[in-house]
């Protein structure tokens, strides 16, 4: 059931990516700690459960690349770093309350352990404290930029809500949707990296440019995957989507490729909402037959390269140039969870 | 069922107040309108079921008469009153999930019409909003104070969480909760009202106490209203509490002074969590028996005193005076709640 895509050699990674910024992403990572900190002791359990769960922490990486890239010597970028990742998790919180999930990053999801309520009030808590530390920078531009994110994060998870189920979604309404669920915070995060580093306006324009085309990509893999992953490496189940009415682009792709039976098959599936495993297996047939899962990822591809030729506007200088091809091969390990 | 307290000739209102702040209070709604608006239709629709449905605005007016009183000429005083108000709105919404209510203010809860989902998604994009127009105002002080805000609420909320159906919870226990959750909210929309008058720390300090008493008396009140409200006045069910398992002044009280069939009545009714009227009607009738509920509004006025205290404090002069009586009456006003 992996989606199948041409072999290529040496299987990309983000190693460069962490070992540039490993010495920054130490105190990142410290922050992290001090701020999940509260008397209440439910808060820094709920966090950390979510937080110590072995996510990549791809967007503070981001941050802190964008920011080495701009040339930024201060110590701002450290505290933008982990509210960029707190504002993450408050988004998995409640995405895990809006979804009704049960497992997220191979671990049982928080609210399955201490309740919709822990998940909404932690999260909001995060929020907070992400705020807070963004204050603390005391850079109005960022902060402009990163409370902006909050709330087109919300608006398009709200667009997702009120797609979902909907077959007649477009393949336009589907990148709304991504882009402000996904790929808003990428963008974010990246662009204030460049700000505190006063880039001029072009150079910020191409960090937030990267940021918003990876996000883009990797929310299209995202996809693809739930439809074709390995569970195991995929942290939740296969099919989670389809069983949430969630009309991501494989799905799209096939309705529309598909004849008036299968259009009926997707439609009785993710508007009643009741499925079975023969179902989803009949699904996933429909995406192979019609090249959905591989164009997906072809889709994504795009993006990516979108991604790296934004990057190409940074003067190159022997300092920069590590940085850029560690971004760049940062893109081409998203699409590579493809495989 | 209502609380019996002497009989005091002239009702106190909250009149003065909204006189005093009326032309303002026109701008604020225009932003708070304005900024509840999005492409996404059920963004609006969700927010404004909730802001529209004749909520009194307490918060946003605190900070329009505290930066009256402060002497302040500019316009941040009308987007941080939004702001606070978007604060207040976004916890409701959350709140309502959390608690599983199926009433607000006298209409059906936001969840109850949209579900959960939106209930969530809704509440971070005003959060979201909340802080783009705090960041448009620019004051790193207010922002401070504000985020800080967000954060102890949600600190509250989750303490509250972790109380629950605990018939141990001391009182300072639970006038931790009420600081977090409601009084902070308070104290911090009265002095972002003094900081940006740029008035003397004192002052500031003064505005901000004044806030925080008046929110603790404000939630004494409502949690006595609880068990003893009209329920057309008080927009909700009598003993929502009680069936929620949540562990008030009220209940403290009578459970303290109970003896130990009272005490395993209160356990076995809040910590199983089922409740029939009867045991509502009992519930009332121990606090009756205890004076739990007036002794709970007699704590209210203490609190209350205390924030009309704090105001004393500002300079007299006649252009601010009618600003000082104001903001006295709405303390006596919400004390009032209780007849």
């Amino acid at each position: 059931m992996a989606v199948v895509l041409p072999f290529e050699p040496n299987e990309p990674s983000i190693d460069a990516l962490v070992r540039l910024v490993k010495a920054d992403m130490e105190r990142v990572n410290a922050a992290i700690l001090a701020r999940t900190g509260s008397d209440v002791a439910m808060i820094p359990e709920v966090a950390n459960h979510l937080i110590s769960s072995g996510g990549k922490r791809l967007r503070p990486m981001l941050t802190l690349a964008c920011a080495a890239l701009s040339g930024y010597e201060g110590d701002g970028h450290i505290k933008l770093s982990a509210s960029v990742e707190f504002m993450h998790t408050a988004t998995l919180l409640h995405d895990d309350v809006v979804d009704e999930s049960d497992m997220r990053r191979g671990k049982l999801a928080a609210r399955k352990l201490w309740g919709n309520e822990a998940s909404v009030l932690v999260g909001d808590f995060l929020l907070g404290q992400a705020f807070k530390m963004m204050v603390e920078v005391g850079s109005l531009t960022c902060l402009d930029i990163l409370s902006n994110a909050a709330s087109v994060i919300a608006e398009g998870e709200v667009m997702q809500l009120a797609a979902a189920k909907n077959t007649q979604t477009s393949e336009d309404d589907y990148l709304a949707v991504i882009r402000g669920k996904t790929a808003e915070l990428f963008a974010a995060a990246c662009e204030v990296g460049a700000v505190l580093g006063q880039r001029p306006k072009a150079e910020q324009a191409a960090c937030r440019s990267y940021g918003m085309n990876l996000g883009i990509a990797f929310q299209l893999v995202d996809d693809a995957l739930d439809y074709g992953g390995n569970q195991t490496k995929l942290g939740k189940n296969v099919g989670d989507d389809f069983r949430e009415g969630k009309i991501t682009l494989p799905v799209l792709l096939a309705f529309r490729r598909g004849d008036e039976s299968e259009r009926a098959f997707w439609q009785k599936c993710l508007e009643n909402g009741e499925v079975t495993d023969a179902d989803l297996k009949q699904a996933i047939a429909l995406l192979m037959k019609h090249r959905a899962l591989a164009d997906t990822v072809e889709r994504a591809r795009h993006y990516g390269a979108m991604a790296k030729d934004a990057l190409a506007l940074f003067p190159a200088s022997p300092a920069k140039s590590a940085l850029k091809s560690a971004l760049s091969q940062a893109v081409d390990f998203c699409l590579a969870r493809a495989h």
